[in-house]
């Protein structure tokens, strides 16, 4: 049987699970790409975590097992060779380290980039997030995606998420209009954000390294990813309130991210 | 037979050529440099089109094809190889994308980068995008870069920039106090700007992008070349008439391009 | 004999140092992380220095001797290999161009990315800046670190770092509420900035790209580190008091620093 709840910053335990993040502040251990490296640490700068992103020597092999969440943006390839972010993703699972997978722009032609995402499954990874033409794609379906753009709405992606949900035993979250995040057996949707979130790079792949953070505060991948969206759109309907263009809705983004503890106090 | 005219965002069909971007929203692949991609990448995506940056596995050689314009600026050799640069520019020839080479710093010291340079013109850029020191040194004149920095005008490239476009029937933009485009035997000026785009990193590169995404949507390289520049001239001087510093410009110069659709409405 | 003074923006030669890099406008290369190169970048050009960075063919080997001043950051390791950093770092000492080292996350429990970092201390660094926790890791104390993060604060670091200094003859800076910089017989503390210097990811290793900018400047290791930190701590304090978040931080602290030149004017 299948349920669908709804959830947003006006939710106490939403609120509650945002606070732990600041309160445990974890090290979080990513690698992404570098259009998104930036933002990405600075999201989880924001929230309270310590990021550290990049295959530097062994880091690969030394900091999913001391880091307290993981996250692999597989666009990383085009700075680190796929040794490293298997390395990464191994590490991580033989670690016990909670782990989310970025399958970004997969679906949009390169099969053999599709396939080398396909391969890091095996390492059980407690989040996937994407857009709907990456999760649709990476679920097994058509390949719809122009670059890292998504063709599809996210609620057209919601049967195919639950599926490959419950398939993989992971949680898997779409983003768009409204998120939607299921366990296989549970769906909830998380409304609001802004249309800009689509105009700043990085934005989704921030996104996910801050889903990361989020379930190792909360000790519960479903939650973690919930109370990640939801903080996500309550911070981008802000910021979108009070800037018109989209330079200044990014930085925004950010500012209002970093005070959202204040909601919490 | 040599003719100079003047172009800016007053012109109607400047706008109208700017208003083709997002009306078709072409899907626009690069290879950048670090410093540059995440600003390049918030440039395309302010004008309404969906970019994609990176040597991620097969991306080189599949979305080359798959796109409708591509960039490479040839620093993107500090983090993918020379193959990787190689097979992104033959893709594109081959698949007849058109693509625009950013030659930064080139002749600054540098012989073996400005060599590999050289060795991608043989895949017909449809543009060339670069400041002064760059484009006199890549036509074959005296090498006077500072690092990624002119030490030339503009003024005193038209000539050089002139000559190298009619020799390798290609477009040639060199940035400035005042911008010159040239295909050979037509040279348009676009005046404006603002000082500080010489105070923001990556915002050349990010305007070789944005040439790419012109010349699809217009169809036309010097036409397209002549929109992206006259539309970041105007973006920056908006730009620089509400802020002080170059922190905020750079902010603003974002800003103000994802609003210039507002004219064109 | 050990002595300890303070310097700050009010310090007439403090002041005076600035300017000397605007009036010099230096080139400065460096190889640093994908996370920080913008920031970096942007840093040095809102300090009038003209930045160039990456190992992209044979800049390695031809910017450092070119360069006024070099910096590397050991991260860099995340998109360039070993010898790509030991060349720049050689390079550098051969042409006596001086260099700055920021050994980011040494002691955070890579063990083998730490000795690749202590193997560079053989090409003579002019300066090396780091947190705390990176200081003493270095200097061959307890390893702390928790990823970039800093577990210990600068004065406990005041100690170790003198110590280190005098021992390998280069200027030391710890980073942190106080700044303290010593060349092992003479420390400098450098009070002020803001707390969210730690919220904005590369905000030190931008830091370590000034420096390197200030030494020649000023043609003195101790001093231009000196003019380093206090330049970055007025305009953070500046920053932060017309900004309430993180994201907006980030961007007037460029800002700031882009205007400290009205206050030597």
């Amino acid at each position: 049987m299948q349920t669908m709840t709804s959830a947003s910053w006006n939710d106490a335990d939403v609120r509650e699970g945002w606070a732990q993040i600041a309160g445990k502040g974890p090290f979080v251990y990513g690698l992404t790409n570098y259009i998104a490296a930036n933002l990405s640490a600075n999201v989880l700068l924001a929230a309270g975590a310590g990021p550290a992103i990049g295959a530097a020597a062994d880091w690969t092999t030394t900091f999913p097992a001391g880091a307290n969440a993981v996250w692999i943006n597989a666009a990383a390839l085009m700075s680190s060779d796929e040794e490293s972010l298997r390395a990464v993703a191994r590490t991580a699972h033989a670690a016990g380290t909670p782990w989310v997978l970025d399958p970004v722009a997969v679906g949009a032609g390169a099969s053999g980039y599709d396939d080398f995402i396909r391969s890091l499954l095996e390492f059980k990874p407690a989040a996937i997030r994407g857009n709907a033409s990456e999760l649709i794609a990476l679920a097994g379906g058509a390949a719809t995606g122009k670059g890292v753009e998504t063709t599809v709405s996210s609620a057209d992606a919601v049967a195919a998420v639950s599926e490959f949900a419950a398939r993989t035993g992971t949680i898997v979250a779409v983003s768009g209009p409204v998120d939607y995040i299921s366990d296989g057996s549970r769906t909830v949707e998380v409304p609001g954000g802004d249309v800009r979130l689509t105009k700043v790079t990085g934005a989704g792949c921030a996104l996910g390294a801050l889903t990361a953070a989020a379930i190792f505060a909360t000790g519960d991948p479903l939650r973690g990813a919930v109370v990640a969206h939801a903080a996500y759109a309550v911070a981008a309907e802000r910021a979108g309130a009070r800037t018109r263009g989209t330079g200044e809705f990014a930085v925004a983004l950010v500012d209002e991210l970093s005070l959202l503890g204040e909601d919490v106090k």
